[in-house]
């Protein structure tokens, strides 16, 4: 069941590719602190690439203003007919709507993403979350379109995105893929940003790593490469903060796994990219869970590089609802 | 999004109800001590039913002269042109195979369950775990045909079934709606009968349940009832024992509630009715395990009663692949 993806190919490779379409696609990945933007061939080719910071504290209306400039950045000759945007928060595809988010955007929860891009563009606009946008290649790279993936990262917060069965899943509200969210042993007790106590996301993240070495030392970590580099050298406790960590994620990904049947399991985000001893706690911890049927199953890291979210953004135009300009008026 | 589902009208409604295809209808469903069948009108009207027990201990092939017995039973007139059968274990529908089973029917895993059963009585068979054709009616009942539902059956083990964006998932292997298997803080360190530790079904199954009463008091007790009895009479252990096993349940539905975005949830099996002090804790924990967008969402006892299992097996006739007799010579 872990054959492993076959060659991508062309970045719009999958059951229904832009390729099919013939049209020039913008992808837009905003996150809290950048704006990327690129603009795609019919055959996948990046033809432009801009960066732009995020106006983050601007209010909404920025945050839409400056996403179509970087749109007209990439697009100057206006070759581009479609265009998908990724973003932070719970975004429901179907509605356009951001349906919730944290504060690292101010104003951002209840935008009207794709209706406000199609206005200010004059493009059929599709939108998701960031974390299903990237995920998006790495299902379309699956050798069988049935096939199911299980794809987490593990950053500032612990995010992912599930496909079962040859498609994304996005739930009521869109919050399917919300791992963070599940309960952790390892958590229990630890107030999460959520409101409840006990996620994973509190223990497994870049911050719960470092919060959980504060809290075995005593002493202040300013960043989570401090405990990486100290655990590097053996000192205990920040061992044990790293390893904590990847067992929780490790134990989390392994019960999904029996829950869902993925033919693949990646691990992408910032958290993993710290070394061989947090990938070697959270495969063993994911290994130990796994039933029978799916004993092999092996988390693996993205096939995708830096150009994951534009790509993953600009595909959603050849599988999601598209928002047209003029719709609300 | 807790709107609740719409009266279910007939057995058959749904995006493909057999209704539609004109056909009578046989369901099956295999367990590990009786096999129950039913004969179902176009319409979904119970015309026939007939229970003989489970052949368990004598091989496949026993298994499935007996299923195809009790075939013939409820439909002596030969009026029936599909049969739906749901099993323990893990059931691809696409193989029509049984991919791995406990040994509580001897020689089940590896069993040709669609095509052995096509062959003895020349219907077309589709066939699935008997778990996710229980949920089936329950996902059809939804007023949106493009729901989610995350259904629990705790009874002897701890199972399910996962529906999303209007889709019953099968996963790899066909083995996604395992939730037994999730991790739970409140199992730690407990072995699980997958051969893993820590898992949900080790501590919030019937059996989970009694055998954690027993290590509380260490005194044994026969079975469930008994624990449910003296938790009843307000005897701590039994208290303790009945409410953690609900608490675990509770928390890992409301995790995976954040991870899936159910529309509904719904508990069955038989440890949910032995009492309100089980389903009071199970809803509070879950309540507690909720991202913002889901708040208000409440665990749910199934819609339908005692025939949910051969009418469930009966409409996977009309979702999933039908396996023709004679397609294996």
């Amino acid at each position: 069941m872990n054959t492993g993806p076959t060659n991508p190919g062309p970045a719009w490779a999958g059951p229904a590719g832009a390729a099919a379409t013939g049209a020039v696609v913008i992808g837009l990945d905003l996150g809290g602190t950048k704006i990327a933007a690129a603009l795609f061939s019919a055959d996948g080719t990046v033809l432009a690439r801009h960066t732009r910071p995020t106006p983050a504290r601007d209010g909404a209306a920025a945050v839409l203003d400056a996403l179509a400039a970087a749109a007209a950045e990439v697009d100057p000759g206006r070759r581009a007919t479609l265009l998908g945007v990724a973003a932070a928060g719970v975004v429901d595809p179907r509605s356009g709507m951001v349906t919730s988010a944290t504060d690292s955007i101010s104003g951002w929860a209840g935008t009207a993403l794709a209706a406000g891009l199609a206005e200010r563009t004059g493009l059929a606009v599709a939108c998701d979350n960031d974390v299903r946008a990237t995920a998006g290649p790495e299902l379309a790279a699956l050798p069988d379109h049935r096939g199911s993936l299980l794809f987490a990262a593990i950053g500032t917060g612990v995010g992912g995105a599930l496909a079962v069965d040859g498609r994304m899943l996005h739930g009521s509200a869109g919050i399917a893929g919300h791992l963070g969210h599940l309960p952790s042993a390892e958590a229990t007790g630890l107030p999460c940003t959520c409101g409840a106590t006990g996620h994973l996301e509190v223990i497994a993240s870049g911050p719960g790593i470092t919060a959980h070495y504060e809290r075995l030392t005593g002493t202040p970590a300013d960043r989570l490469e401090t405990v990486a580099a100290r655990a590097a050298e053996g000192e205990r406790a920040a061992v044990r903060a790293v390893t904590t960590g990847a067992t929780a994620a490790g134990r989390v990904l392994g019960g999904l796994a029996n829950a869902l049947g993925p033919d693949r399991v990646v691990v992408g985000g910032g958290v993993p990219r710290i070394g061989g001893l947090y990938g070697d706690a959270l495969a063993a911890a994911f290994a130990a869970e796994l039933m029978p049927p799916l004993r092999g199953l092996l988390p693996e890291p993205p096939l995708f590089g830096h150009d994951a979210a534009v790509l993953g953004a600009a595909a959603l135009t050849t599988t999601l609802p598209l928002h047209h300009p003029g719709a609300l008026r």
